[in-house]
């Protein structure tokens, strides 16, 4: 029964998830087709395979199987920031425009990313960052400082899973300061420091102009904290989920429908063998395959379904100059429907916990014909 | 090869562990045993079974198995507060000379703490500790308050798993002012915040009597941080581990001798597959089979062996009134040895994944014959 004040559909065009993890293999052909099933037609693709992709022929190529397993999807294809990643390489993928942006994972803080950067010093990738700014391309930061090996030697706390964050910022703000017009996303934020940076250095743009430095928010960081976590390994991912006040910050910030703040679901898929053990469990979750209907769910509580469209739409493909015309329309429409406890391939070699798996979602899609 | 200004053994009277969890069934048979492999003689046994131990025939019953698991060792029980707890049970407890205290679990905050109270309002307890203070018994209080349901509705964040134990501090200062001569031990504390009271209501006590407030400390807990069971439900436990200024506090607490601070391991030996989840994983460590070598470590490290008979046996037994002649004796020496990844039952039905699977421990025990 459904009150007559409710609104029972929301029409939304070409919805963007900007920050994918579709792998390789059996797990790719299992998860590729679930961008659109979760309601996604345009999906910003990470580099962090393995080996990491640091070639355009790389790149090319694996659009290219992408696109056969999902051939209604636009993917938009990122670099793996890395000295094998040189200004020449830069310029030969703006030239034959093989990918929107370079993603930077400083080393070791989450999956493949042993060949990451270390943050404390990007100087090394300062012509890399000059290329991308007079190319046009996007620089993806995946925003958190390494853990400090053991205790500190200091009074402070070091580097933790709670801290990483924050204390990654100064370095975004230096970046953006000796770059000012290169394009930056701050990756699947999680505290309400970072939408803080954010907001204040888009103040420093005149209003009428797009915003240099943006932030996509996950579905999962806007509806977890640390307690939801804690005893939980599905809801195990790097950056881990922080407070309550960190948390209605992103609501705030995602439903505000300011162009700096986008969806990018972080969608993380592991076996499931990798997430039920006693140590090392794989940081990620798996939201992808009910992408919209999640995010919908917040949105809906918040009473801001009318700034769905901007979050998952209109302010990626601005910031991204995609704009263009949109071909594809989905429709989210009310309807219960519980996530499965596995999502599994045809046979049965392949199987990943869905984010909030025996919950029940009350939105479903269907794409227009 | 050993250096000789290194400590090569020491000698331990009478080691206490004040705080075991040995469960019932198969898993009893399993651990109970080990409280003396792990270089133990005394053990203060937790009352959490199901149903929660709330009368004298009970306990009386469950010391008598344990007595018969492991006749050398000396088991001191205790009665779980409930409302089934009443104060002629008490008396009587104490007359028959059955427990050494009364363990509270604020509801819901741990294994088998579903019948526990609302540490907002101990009021109704409040006939329950008049007769413990009257008989000597002790108040053993797991201080955490229970995580909020969902978000606070204020600006602030609610009771989350890293300040539960902070949140709680207040109750245990107001018991401590309404009950003075009630001896009270915060079990298995994890924070600066907490050592800094126990210290400070100590201070209000004359310095030549013995204190009414004391805290036992984990093994666990002087060696992980928040970072330690991010991803490693092995380290998961309830309090969690906290921050690195935590951790110092907790193994400065422990090294320094001070009477009020004393072992508990909070050992909770749970089946491997409650471990190996990806929700819902249980809250404990399993500590028990190397209980002294784990804190050996830690006081090595601080150039502190001098003072862990104190830690590990003086303190407790004073706070106790368990003191009287010392009959176990025990050599800590040093010995490389690999933890195993696997604790597991003749029968092999029941299997405990021990703390550090697989890392190396540094110091072996002997008992004296």
């Amino acid at each position: 029964m459904s009150r007559c004040d409710e609104v029972q559909e929301v029409v939304l065009q070409e919805p963007c998830d900007m920050h994918v993890h579709v792998r390789e293999g059996a797990m790719c052909e299992l998860v590729t087709p679930m961008v659109r099933d979760g309601g996604v037609s345009v999906a910003y693709v990470m580099p962090n395979l393995q080996p990491p992709i640091v070639t355009v022929d790389r790149v090319v190529q694996y659009r290219a199987r992408l696109q056969e397993l999902a051939p209604q999807t636009t993917f938009l294809m990122s670099l793996y920031l890395s000295p094998e990643l040189t200004p020449e390489v830069i310029h030969e993928a703006a030239r034959v425009r093989a990918v929107h942006g370079v993603k930077c994972y400083p080393a070791g803080v989450t999956t493949n990313s042993d060949q990451g950067v270390d943050p404390n010093d990007f100087s090394q990738f300062y012509p890399v960052f000059e290329a991308m700014q007079e190319e046009g391309l996007v620089l993806n930061l995946h925003g958190e400082k390494p853990s400090s090996k053991g205790d500190c030697d200091g009074e402070g706390d070091g580097i933790n899973v709670l801290n990483a964050e924050e204390k990654f910022l100064p370095a975004l703000e230096k970046l953006h300061a000796d770059f000012p017009k290169l394009r930056i996303v701050l990756e699947h934020c999680t505290t309400a420091k970072a939408i803080e940076l954010v907001r204040k250095l888009n103040q420093q743009v005149p209003s009428d102009s797009d915003p240099v430095v943006a932030a996509t928010i996950t579905a999962h960081h806007l509806l977890l904290t640390v307690d939801d976590w804690a005893g939980d390994p599905v809801n195990f991912c790097k950056p881990v989920a922080k407070l309550s006040h960190d948390r209605r910050a992103l609501v705030s910030a995602a439903t505000s429908g300011e162009r700096c703040f986008f969806f990018g679901s972080d969608s993380a898929p592991h076996p499931v063998e990798n997430k039920q053990r006693y140590r090392g469990v794989s940081a990620g979750i798996f939201t992808q395959r009910y992408a919209l209907a999640y995010v919908a769910e917040v949105f809906e509580a918040q009473g801001r379904l009318d700034t769905l469209q901007k979050f998952v739409s209109d302010n990626a493909r601005r910031f991204y100059r995609v704009a263009g015309e949109a071909k594809n329309t989905v429709t989210l429409y009310r309807r219960d429907h519980v996530v499965p406890e596995l999502v599994t391939n045809n046979s049965q070699t392949v199987s990943v916990v869905p984010f909030m798996p025996g919950e029940t979602l009350h939105w479903d899609i269907r794409w227009q014909k």
